[in-house]
């Protein structure tokens, strides 16, 4: 299904390289203003060609409303959005049409539904989450008017062998994470990691990395028990990404070598309220949260497509090579980040909206 | 919500200390042998007091079915199944009703429910695992007839400081994972484990770990792209077990690291069959599986119940010490193993229901 | 599936002669007290042979609830719930193993499935509607504390050739319906719909009729538009009863040769309120309650199980003769009553918590 | 909310007078051929300006589709289309802005929403049925190779006081009903109802009706027991029509007067097949397709904008009149015969996907 949210439903649709692409969000409340500034900006904030060290392919990545506005509020009625596609250079991707591409969903997909759309990888493009920072957009226009408190920021915690460190998570601010191209708060590892994209552009190779969420805000008692806990609605939505490969939250895999004594967040009061000493648990306990902030990182793989040779078969089953001649981010991370955020905002209104 | 799946739907229910707890198992295919010695035994190997690793807590775990099967062959109604809860020390919880524990969902839930069911910890308690492991044998026991190749192991390979080397993880097998209480397939890490809990009991404390789940046979095709991508579903449903912190599949958060010249897996022929040279995906591409073994991890936490005294606080906002009395693994993830297996059958049986 | 609803689900299971039906109730309101005479008593008026009027089968139907319940009152965890089957004859449908029943789901649901529990109709049996008076029992309990204005009545209209007249649809109260055993609030017509039974009785035929359901006290504001109408909800979920062959509300099929000038509801002000001088609507404009009483019919068809010889089939295709020796409702139009309440119950709760 | 479907999901979108109108069809079978001919016929058959009987409004109706296709086959991928508004009247509708239009869905609406959409109905205009006739001629498409058999015809059966025999309802055909500009096949009586509908424009006033559909070539074993009976996921979708007001199937309404030795459809052998001897029961039984041809009746109330004054109400609660000044369909039944067709088609592919 491309359709998820049990209140707030999010609907997707669209290839990289067909008419458009776009989305129909339901469920969301009446009475919300649209700015539409902010919804050009998140996805200028996600579109690629806007530095350097991602890939030059120029989209304006205009989004037209289609419904459930009225004079820009928000009308309680479906809102459908597209974006259309522009300079799309097919002939970039003719040669694939008859062959799979390593680490691609291309092979994949077509043992699915026998057939594909080869064209700059159709439907499995990282092109399909652009219709998520839309509606992720919107969900925190939503939320400036139901909790005006909530903070969603993400930023890169790691690309390459570069990492931040986990203990500063708490430091950084959207405002330093957006001072550089690579969206990494730490400035000194920022250089780092700019200077390790452009070297790998140079050696026609990608890098992975993770992202780090931080929500700051979220009232205690938004989630839900077994089935639909908040960490797991996250996750699935984490790993619905295109190249992500795991999610964590608290102190994550780090916990598998601890202590209970050790992980443990005692409670305690503080200023007459209930509050936790450490947050080891991420901000969730039990699928719901406690009130502290939510901390989460997601970890993607390197970029698939790359310009030096590899070894792969076509779709009649011979050896052949490729190498890629399109253009390509050597790196998705610092365009993951505002995907992650846009996320993170309509799995929190989803689940507030039906926490009630 | 406690129901999940597309065409195969679970929807559990119950609390530690209530009268049973159960599931619904509904879209199960028509016309599938409940072989229920096999249902049996999958109970056997979740529940506690098995070993002596684990809680001393007693329960039989009878599993009684109610509908959905005639004359032991499932009819295509809805599977209900009850199992009784016995053996309940509810006296052990008494000083809980007025506290919250630390590191457990007590807090989070009041806040979202304005109750809480404080005997045992209600239907936050890992027993809610149980139906889990039901209708994941239920599920198994379908897949001998629609796909009896494929193989669903899980073990354990990481509690505390120990942990498997991950470049085996294809050597294992299931009857080397169950060949100690810990399930953990090498053999001589499982004893240093064993250890490592029994000196944690001694010292009132607990400990973290992982498991690691490999599945051989699953044919290409399986699974959808975006939203409801197999590594999300997976993801999904393996944070909602207690205690779980963390999931990644294929090279994971190793990736993150890593260049794409390395981590991609190049396709080849191979007897005339296309087949990838290595695995770092984890056997999922874009959401659809390739054909190759589907192999993720999943991170859990340290039991959050110990002997030791803590600091925390009551309902009413005083501050105050606890330290737990009843019965408590030191360390979930031997148990967890089984329930892997389970979930992973389950998202497996829906997955290729709506695959088709 | 055997799901339904948005946030408030149930699930139900259960075969005619298995060891127990039941529900899972999930999403409902945390902190309402149960009254289990309530339930009981709402069990009371569906089950048979509560009257001369309906089967001799005697069924206990005790609600046994298994999760969701802390002394009685609800947690917000799902509240599961068994009756166990008793009194059942299974021998007197032995001979229904190989052969269809006229107008039975025996045939289609063979066709199906390929395999078909036999005895008593299984899942396709009427007793499938008792978890659902159960559910519905516990909603009643909900609006008692949310909406407490709200009344849900609904009463036997039509009975073969006797029907009540429609334009004093808003003149009978529950207390009238429950009066006789036909749950017909004008006495008279009561009295002739029960001889008439009792005559069907005796030449071993049986009889249709209508069941019609006033909700008095529901908000303006109530449902949704296209998709998810309250119209097309409760439309659903009443064709959902067994032998349901008909829905209509408002003015229903009547409306069909109307015009305009003579159906519409005229708004005006009544002591500064909103409200309408007609109710041809009944209560519902473009999916969404507008404050009158909502208003509508279902239609039954005649019990398909009759005593005289009809002409059927064997499962391996030879002509063959049927005649029914079990006991059965000459008309099931009574029993219905509660049933419609439930449901509308239901849907209305589920409908109310998601247009919050 | 503003989806539904279990396998085949079919989500809409927009207003009367927004930009666009439009939907997203998910799940739908990969490689089937979309002759979009085929498409723009049936929104021809829908849209208004078609005859003399509808409304003078012109719209093209031009489907673009944005997704999904890939020369012209489908993938497997969501199909997103839009249909650009045009030729929009908003000025006559200003007068609407602050009132509440009787039997229409303002008052109702804007009590759920507390804003509404007052430019033509908005989002409850029947405007909103296009997109359901571009997704149904999809699912026509498909059963043009999955089930090539398989026969949807519905036709106008009631217009005011003119209704078709019921008991000749099979004896029409699609060529006979599309003859003429109201759709029903007898054409004598199609010419009453004509004149009839031009006798009421004159009057300024409107006029009920119903639909009659039938399905042949359905194979045994479509539908589910109990929640989504093929019979109630037809009636959810026919009451979610714009207008509509009563459903029906078999004999509907009517079985409620009739006993039980006349409304069992008995089975019989019939060259080697098992058939019944009549078919008061629709084609349905238990929920699941018997195999016998599928009927239904859907009414609709005269349309409630009339140019006749009528009294009504303000938004700030002053007593007023109406007299609607648009171009408005004196009767929709006509061109309702499409939506219904098409809602047949959606669901008939949903459940027949979803009971492989």
């Amino acid at each position: 299904m491309n359709t998820w949210g049990q209140i707030l439903t999010l609907t997707t649709f669209g290839e990289s390289h067909g008419p458009a692409i776009g989305g129909v969000l339901d469920g969301f409340p009446a009475g919300i203003t649209v700015d539409t500034d902010f919804v050009a900006l998140q996805m200028q904030r996600r579109r690629p060609g806007q530095s350097t060290v991602t890939t030059g392919r120029q989209e304006k990545d205009q989004v037209e409303f289609l419904s459930g506005l009225l004079d820009g509020v928000s009308t309680g009625a479906p809102i459908a959005f597209i974006i259309r596609n522009q300079d799309q250079h097919s002939s970039d991707y003719d040669e694939l049409k008859d062959l799979f591409r390593p680490s691609h969903a291309d092979y994949a997909w077509e043992q699915r539904y026998g057939i594909r759309d080869w064209r700059g990888g159709g439907r499995s493009s990282a092109r399909v989450t652009a219709p998520i920072c839309v509606a992720g957009a919107l969900a925190m226009l939503a939320f400036r008017k139901l909790i005006p408190a909530l903070d969603i920021t993400a930023f890169t915690s790691q690309i390459g062998p570069y990492s931040t460190d986990p203990s500063k998570d708490m430091n950084w601010t959207a405002v330093m994470a957006e001072s550089n191209a690579v969206r990494c708060p730490d400035g000194e590892l920022a250089s780092k990691m700019e200077e390790y994209i452009h070297e790998l552009r140079k050696e026609q190779d990608s890098t992975g990395g993770c992202v780090t969420c931080i929500v700051r805000g979220l009232p205690a008692g938004i989630g839900n028990p077994v089935f639909d806990k908040l960490e797991a609605s996250l996750a699935k939505a984490m790993l619905g990404i295109n190249a992500a490969k795991g999610f964590e939250y608290g102190d994550g895999f780090a916990s598998a070598s601890q202590r209970g004594s050790e992980h443990n967040d005692a409670f305690r009061m503080e200023n007459g309220q209930i509050t936790t000493a450490t947050n080891h648990s991420g901000g969730i306990q039990g699928g719901i949260s406690n009130g502290q902030p939510v901390r989460f990182r997601v970890a993607f793989k390197p970029t698939p497509t790359i310009g030096r040779e590899q070894h792969t078969v076509t779709r009649n089953g011979s050896d052949t090579t490729i190498a890629a001649k399109g253009r390509h981010d050597p790196c998705v991370v610092p365009r993951a980040v505002p995907v992650v955020e846009s996320l993170t905002a309509l799995i929190l209104l989803d689940q507030v909206l039906s926490s009630k």
